[in-house]
């Protein structure tokens, strides 16, 4: 049940001078949903962008906001981002003991729901919330760190979950996200993912480039 | 000892979309200081930037980044926070049990060094610091929460710092933050203070109106 | 292996001002254990009962005291809670990296042990602690949220848990807490449960209910 | 402006399996205020009872219920303190950083608010935040240990505070609490306190003793 | 690919009042490493020792050194384990959420990384980073706490993980630690061990008596 | 009712691989106390030797131990280290809200007790349980961190304690740690200390040196 591909560029590689500049370019650039890392210093040792900056952009796209929640703990932010204009809201099994009550307030919210899984995390992790997933995110570098390669071993969780997610028959995105670039790019959606998250590749050249840049980690380049 | 009082416009009342616009019109409107207000949900129930929104405004003005960290520890980011661009680096003395350590951490980074006192903390916090101190922030409301009005109370120790600054004979800055606008900054310059920040009070009616909200702060309205 | 199902009525339900009383009335309208919710606030974002109430209630029943530690760290409590008089004390494999040596110390305080899951917590959380148990706690809500419903995904864990106990050949209590009452109590059962917690079910209608209340959840209604 | 003595028992020293009657008991015999000592097992090495408990007792009294905080953080769980019927919620300083704002929130929810001194908290703890104080508990044993004895030393710190409040001009209550007894409550009186917290010497006796007891800690037995 | 078994005497159970000459004297005696176990106090209850320990020992033996962090968290703490000698430095999964990263980092360092795992922790943790591993120490005793036995149901851990290893084609060592004698070692080995960390089994009867120790520890007494 | 100077060499500069013989040597080389740095990575960023070593060289001196823990939380340690051999513990009031509890804890072990001022933290921090103070132990630099020198302006504060401590008649050592060597020592002295902690300088030159090391920070050099 493997959708189209989906991009996300992340708008951690944007300027962060002009991000609604930024967002309204890679939007028309063709860019299915925009992607938001929140980083608190705590869970990674980063500190990004919180529910003020999403409500900023909100007005600069009417793509999909797919906000990725690198802290810990989740749920006191949750309404939050909810407010802020997130779309799906996404977080890490690791930030708390209540994975399935973070991801029922999510659902509450009326929100689209998803986990992530860092590079160790197995699969495991999710076999028991499958029924509140919309998204499934697949980190193939660690989150929070900067300069990193695609972790190859991560090909085989992907193909993983393809089949785990098949098998359910439910309607979950399969998104992977670090070091996605034209060449691994195509490795990742031949081992099942159907939404891509990218930052560099996104953003890199300056808008005139975008929808290259968009185009390539479709495969249309 | 009190200077000509400074104006520093926290960019946390600007509009993210377009911060770099933004932090070059208050800049041309008479900003003394770019304040910067750092929140990573733990110190403070709310998440705002971190190092990369910083490093990329730094282009848009030469005037000095004055950045308040409330957030816990602050140790680990002195030094992401001095390469991104701060002039002025501000912690709470609740941040860690190491205040001492974390002002000489950011003397040793080159910037200039501050600490905040909350509105319950006393001023004693800073008496065996103020050989490294440049700046005294003083919260006129409780930071991370929104829509608060200034406190009151907080006049005496304005000018209780005052007199021990002077006393010191130290060239230590004074600043008050929170609820500042035309009709409590003379209170607070009254009090002591030689450099305000405002939010509201200078990002409101738009870039045309930031010249008069900046004089009016100063008293020149 | 699966035995006839045992009712433990949470005290949770029950009317505080006065716990004897209510204690003394469950017993004698059936029930099997006296189920105890401990909460700190901190594993759970509720603050329930400790040790004191344990105690107190100690010489109101003979029947096993089953008591559900929703705190962390649990090490510290055990021998508080031993000593108040609990029988069977539970604990979450997220309460700490040491699960094994927590049941170690139930143990050692000669009390029956059991493990809680989560209802995001997989089954494998329990395999290599299995000769240390006494019980195993399937939480068909999410623990410390008041007014949830029955997680029917949870019915496929019993029923792995089930097959598991019957594997290993021991004398394994397999419990389930969480939207239980005469609806979801034989699903509960079915999918293999031999122990039910239950609350509001239990406690409702006042004393002169009890018997109807637990023969009910028993199917004898 | 010392006002007569309040006497304030605490129902850590009742009987846990009938709260509602002793609740009762004492109120009959002269109770000023219910007194209520909460504990998270953090803040504190003890759990004690939480908002439920508070809740459950409320319809037994109508005395002012007198709630102490041993939690940290705070923030989090007043609401519910106040929405089970607490008049007045005090807080440790050390249960945060943000002391102004949680008496703020106290007070915002229609209730009394307070702070609570450690044995070594120094008085400056609360200098800054006497317009928001209805009282002030100074610790005369340390709180969630059991056992102990009244710090004589403490009553250096009662008779400064009382000098404090009294030039404040303040209407704040000054509380006491730990090893009150009848020797010892005559000379927390003398030193400033006119409200007093006893556990085992309010409830010693059985109910029969409790209109003795309180008199007889009012210096009337 | 079991290897022929090496033996890691813990210096723990060293006189910590010469460890030098205790290092020399267990490396002279056949030790194949010098296991080193570290603790913070935190993540066990029990403090050790540090790099500066490690560092001061590494002239007194050319055997590589086999540190086991028992800390969390571990990321702030390996370059100065990796500079004060380390050859191979091990972490424990539950000590932060980004266990890829933290092994990683130690490959950085040009170090050997290993992965250890409770007695509760199931062989799971591991599988997504095996490409990263160097080692993985099975803990057959809870770690931190003292007089303790062997934990027979380790042994099918310790089968599952050789098989694992085997399959991976990978050459990673699979070392056990807790209760190790001359009882334990062999069926530790059989089980397919082919590291031992064994402390009082080492240093038993003075310096005289550790070649026949280790020599008992091969199975060659 | 200053005293004649006491030295007290901390370990953190001997050879950690011969302790024991160190521990002779500077003993018999003059030293007054044996000065023992607990570090746990949390509280201050070091980890450096815990209860074991401690008891490994009670048996290598007569002379006062006098342990200094930089360890958050203290309480759970101090029966080891008063078991080890421990004469002196020394607490920082950073480590808990309880510091009067834990003094009396140390007082109930038999031991005496010290509280350590960070260089930020002002005297007041003391002022409320100096009934059970032996030592207070002023930091010339920040705890945890290597190759600072002597912060000049902790001396006004070693005099207000002197101050302080001959005023309430108690019989407290008054103690200073950090850039303590030949020339520094005299103006902690004239100050008020009357004990120092020296580390390099104690054990810079070997065992022969050890004795004229001492000497000269009594200024008999």
């Amino acid at each position: 049940m493997q959708k189209p591909v989906r991009i996300a560029p992340s708008i951690l590689s944007a300027d962060f001078a002009r991000l609604g500049e930024e967002v309204r370019a890679i939007d028309q650039a063709g860019a299915d949903w925009i992607h938001v890392d929140v980083m608190d210093g705590h869970f990674v040792p980063n500190i990004t962008i919180g529910p003020a900056v999403v409500k900023a952009l909100r007005p600069h796209s009417a793509k999909p906001f797919d906000v990725h929640l690198m802290i810990e703990p989740a749920d006191p932010f949750l309404q939050a981002f909810a407010e802020a204009g997130a779309d799906c809201i996404s977080v890490h099994p690791e930030s708390g003991p209540h994975l399935h009550r973070t991801l029922q307030s999510i659902k509450a919210l009326g929100k689209r729901a998803g986990v992530v899984l860092n590079p160790a995390t197995p699969p495991s992790a999710i076999f028991h919330v499958m029924d509140l997933l919309d998204l499934v995110l697949v980190m193939s570098v660690n989150p929070g760190f900067g300069g990193q390669k695609f972790i190859e071993g991560q090909l085989d969780k992907i193909a993983e979950l393809r089949m785990r997610i098949d098998a359910s028959g439910r309607d979950i995105d399969l998104e992977v996200d670090g070091g996605i670039d034209r060449a691994t790019a195509p490795r990742a959606i031949e081992a099942g993912a159907d939404a891509l998250v990218a930052g560099t590749a996104s953003f890199t050249g300056g808008p005139g480039a975008y929808a290259a840049n968009i185009a390539a980690l479709r495969g249309e380049g």
